[in-house]
């Protein structure tokens, strides 16, 4: 069955890989599937026809057959259950790594989207400059426990998993304010992210969407 | 096996039910799973024995015999996967209440949080009273798709599921803040769920634990 995944047809950060159907280009790059994308423009995402699979006019969606998705988190999950590549084989395993999964969206993303908000959203505002440290130490409370967990390992437990492949995708947010680089096991775990071939091309096809001239009319 | 989570000695709400062992117990409760509780102290939160069962030094924690999980999520839909209760049969149906449960947590959540944030952790900054209606706005804008796509369905998406569970548990925080009752089919569906028989069950538990002396020592 083919699967589509939607995805921005601009994205706001001009293709440095930060829109969320990155990540579910990863997992399906991990996983060896061919994926189609229907791209949507920012208006499309707040109309009906987009709003029925996605019910707070956001990408990436899902399609597979009768199936609609939305959330990254649950579509990453969805594909890991169902092909090689992405969760390890013993059960106890397999919960710990959806533990990580968990952990990237709900504990470690929250701040640093509030630096999105400090920074950007909120970036005319004259609490900018005193609120902006006492948000980048709520991140570093979520990154210094983080480092202790993850110690001198590769990935979070044991091998490769849904859980690095979301967390990595959460951390590398925070390479422009510079508060990666002050832990620099993260820094480096992001790095390893990085260099799979899975996200080398995942990264490299929503470039490639970024890059080119936009659809005429 | 035994089932044993960890809750706060003492909840900061007080047994409001808001801390995140309610749901962890809400979903033990639907399936049925008898369990035992162990408390912990703010002080041993951050020791390291708590801290090898959770990273982030946080409440709750899930022990079954060699698995050890923590994040709220990951363990609800652990225990949504083994037992009956929490999940529809169809496997489509599934994949959309884990969306669910990814939208509650992820998309959701996190504006719920700011609220947290400006009226009680930033509760003295001088930019209190011009935030909050900023960030009232950003909790509206999830709340109006939410009550859309709810329409006049008693869940989500057919019957009671995992996603409904963590949905209400979000939606409970706001009620403090007046901004549910700005939206009174999510009110009624927030309603619901705590009518529950096992949501009840679930909110005595933990309200008992906060109700009662803490122990000498």
């Amino acid at each position: 069955m083919t699967i589509t995944i939607t995805a921005f047809e601009r994205s706001p950060d001009g293709g440095k890989g930060l829109a969320r159907d990155t990540r579910v280009r990863w997992a399906l790059e991990e996983a060896g599937l061919p994926y189609e994308v229907r791209l949507v423009s920012f208006r499309a995402m707040k109309e009906a026809a987009h709003l029925a699979l996605h019910p707070f006019g956001q990408i990436p969606t899902y399609e597979e057959g009768d199936l609609a998705l939305f959330e990254t988190g649950s579509i990453v999950l969805h594909i890991a259950e169902r092909h090689a590549g992405l969760f390890p084989a013993d059960a106890n395993a397999r919960a710990r790594a959806i533990t990580w999964m968990f952990a990237a969206l709900n504990t470690v993303e929250p701040p640093i989207l509030e630096l999105v908000t400090v920074k950007l959203v909120e970036g005319d505002k004259p609490w900018k400059a005193e609120r902006l440290p006492l948000v980048e130490d709520r991140v570093r409370a979520r990154l210094n426990p983080l480092a202790a967990r993850l110690g001198d390992g590769d990935w979070l437990d044991g091998g490769f998993s849904a859980g690095d492949l979301l967390m990595v995708s959460v951390l590398l947010r925070l390479r422009p304010s510079g508060l990666l680089n002050e832990f620099p096991s993260l820094a480096a775990y992001v790095a390893r992210g990085e260099a799979r071939p899975a996200y080398q091309r995942a990264f490299a096809a929503q470039l490639a969407i970024n890059a080119a001239p936009l659809p005429a009319g």
